[in-house]
């Protein structure tokens, strides 16, 4: 029997790679006659450079950027064989960057990703993957055209570019700075959220209070990308406000597609694709993926969900471990064949973090004996 | 797919029953097509005569006893249409009648448990079934004895009987008074362990401290229980110091295969024939059991791993739940082909307990979807 292991970090417990290793231990306990394929994912936010690298087996460059603030800070991405560019956002523009008192949705930016991209054109990168999980800006990607060479002036002529608020001001543009090495560089982004730059679920009401922003600035944030977008829709004819996708990381998506052509892409489509998932799926009879913690987030494109659905087309039996999984309305996940927690007797969260691996490692070992009994 | 659910009861928290009835919800709720059988299951004590009678389709009988220590106590046994009568020692001689302060090993007697057999005689019963987890008593079945008319007496003639330490100066016995109608009874114990009633892993030695015993007092009772085994070789010819489970509930086994002639059973056989397993397994694909707590006292003769170890001679898929398994070693648990914990995620023990039917149900329902893909 086949199986794929594809599991999501346990954010705060073990990075993917060793949620990987400890379901692999569990599986071949339970009969050395399983063969095994480790294949970890990360869906944009945490850990994203990091697996995406490692599974493709890339090289880390390490770059001295702006943070959100305007801080120095130093920020790896990941560069694959084949020279593509695994940038992850949050290493350069993300919430985890400043205390919680420091959280400034209408002023934080998100240039130090777009200094990122740029050293990724330095070393030679003709194509950029970017997660953007755990963002901590609202600028539609203001921040990052500005890094590459984009200048967005006021009503008087003066230069605007810091911060989420200040793009409302945008009233003209010269794009001639822009990086003309970028013109020949593909640019994919890995959204983990479908959500538009504005309306109901707009990029500020739904995630700028995660980001500081109080309901006077989720109102400002609002107007303030109303009007860049009705600006780019007047300068390029291209209409960002209602594009799916185009509110992610509070808007980067969709100023990145309409300024930079950038591709918006579901992130755990695009991960599959990374990773070889055309190929692995074919070889595997069982798909084993795993999250901290399963819940109706997860349905939103989250990595494991996108692997079941997936899987499923396939007709791939599909196993999901986590954390804790909801209390109710499971059969929401019908993606999931079996959605099983780990922990093994009543105990904290504490213990259940500290003892992930055992966990992990003893739940697989359980289903692995369930399928070698069932399947024969 | 066929699915046989014989869970133990969850201690403290559902019974039996209830148990079978989650799990039944929960593979119900997998697939509509699943077919199952609840046969819930009790291994001797808690429950043992509520369990068997009811699902023999028997009723009970209550009647005023005598407890371990003389106060009155109205205990229930159970009758089978057959007219078998299901006697649960620990409701007319248990530890749980006691409060912890009043527990007395050496003079706790098993006398209620027999006026609860002469009442299922009243009742016409010619058989007896007798559960004995749970017995506050080390008496060797002197109290039963006596109360079906057996009189032991001292070396100065004085009638003794009360209690193990009681039982080490009987010099001489008179049966004439022994009702006779228990000579066309026949008498079955359900013994949950195998001790023996003397020796390394003594009746006193590991039982008795959990009755109130004090090391002094398990000496004492060793000793007594000696001299009675050594009377009872004299008296009858028979050997009942190394008989194997003849230590079990405090020697009743013993004392009751010397001087009543009775038959002792491995607990879970018994109950697995009477409740027809010989009919239930051959029917079925799966065996789903659970108990509250599986450790390695499971390992010794304990419900669910008598159900495991008879579905697998027939080759049948054996899933067993529980609230807590053990963190390692599971590898000894061979006999389930799988054991899990059912809870959802990390949480105290008494929400575990609160919510033990839903936790139940969930598990079983991830369960059956898992086995309806992988067994089709």
């Amino acid at each position: 029997m086949n199986f794929l292991i594809s599991p999501n970090s346990f954010k705060g417990s073990l990075g993917a790679f060793e949620v990987a290793e400890a379901i692999e231990r569990g599986l071949k306990k339970a009969s050395k006659s399983f063969e095994t394929r480790c294949v970890p994912i990360a869906d944009g936010g945490d850990h994203f450079a990091d697996v995406l690298t490692k599974a493709l087996g890339g090289r880390f460059v390490e770059s001295e950027v702006t943070d959100p603030l305007g801080a120095k800070v130093k920020a790896k991405f990941g560069i694959t064989p084949k020279g593509v560019a695994i940038i992850e956002m949050a290493k350069a523009s993300g919430l985890a960057l400043l205390n919680p008192n420091e959280l400034d949705a209408l002023n934080a930016s998100s240039i130090g990703t777009g200094e990122l991209m740029k050293k990724a054109v330095d070393e030679g990168c003709k194509e950029i993957i970017l997660g953007i999980g755990g963002s901590a800006t609202t600028d539609a990607g203001v921040g990052i055209l500005k890094a590459l060479g984009i200048r967005f002036f006021d009503k008087d002529g003066k230069e605007v570019w810091q911060g989420g608020e200040a793009v409302g001001k945008i009233q003209s543009v010269d794009t001639s700075g822009l990086d003309t090495r970028f013109e020949a560089v593909d640019i994919k982004i890995a959204c983990d959220v479908e959500n538009e730059l504005l309306g109901e679920r707009s990029a500020a009401k739904v995630f700028a209070p995660q980001k500081g922003a109080s309901q006077l600035d989720v109102q400002k944030l609002d107007e303030s990308l109303k009007s860049f977008a009705d600006f780019t829709q007047k300068e390029l004819g291209k209409e960002i406000g209602s594009l799916t996708h185009g509110g992610a990381a509070g808007g980067i998506a969709a100023g990145l597609y309409a300024w930079l052509g950038a591709e918006l892409c579901n992130g755990i489509d695009l991960v599959m694709d990374q990773l070889g998932f055309d190929e692995h799926l074919p070889w595997a009879d069982v798909v084993i993926t795993a999250e901290g913690k399963l819940d109706f987030q997860t349905l939103d494109g989250k990595g494991p969900y996108g692997i079941a659905i997936e899987a499923k087309k396939h007709g791939i039996l599909t196993v999901a471990f986590a954390g804790a999984i909801p209390p109710s309305e499971l059969e929401k996940f019908e993606a999931f064949d079996t959605l099983l927690a780990i922990a093994d007797s009543p105990m904290s969260l504490e213990k259940s973090m500290k003892e992930c691996g055992r966990l992990l490692e003893n739940a697989a070992f359980q289903v692995g004996k369930l399928l070698l009994v069932s399947r024969g």
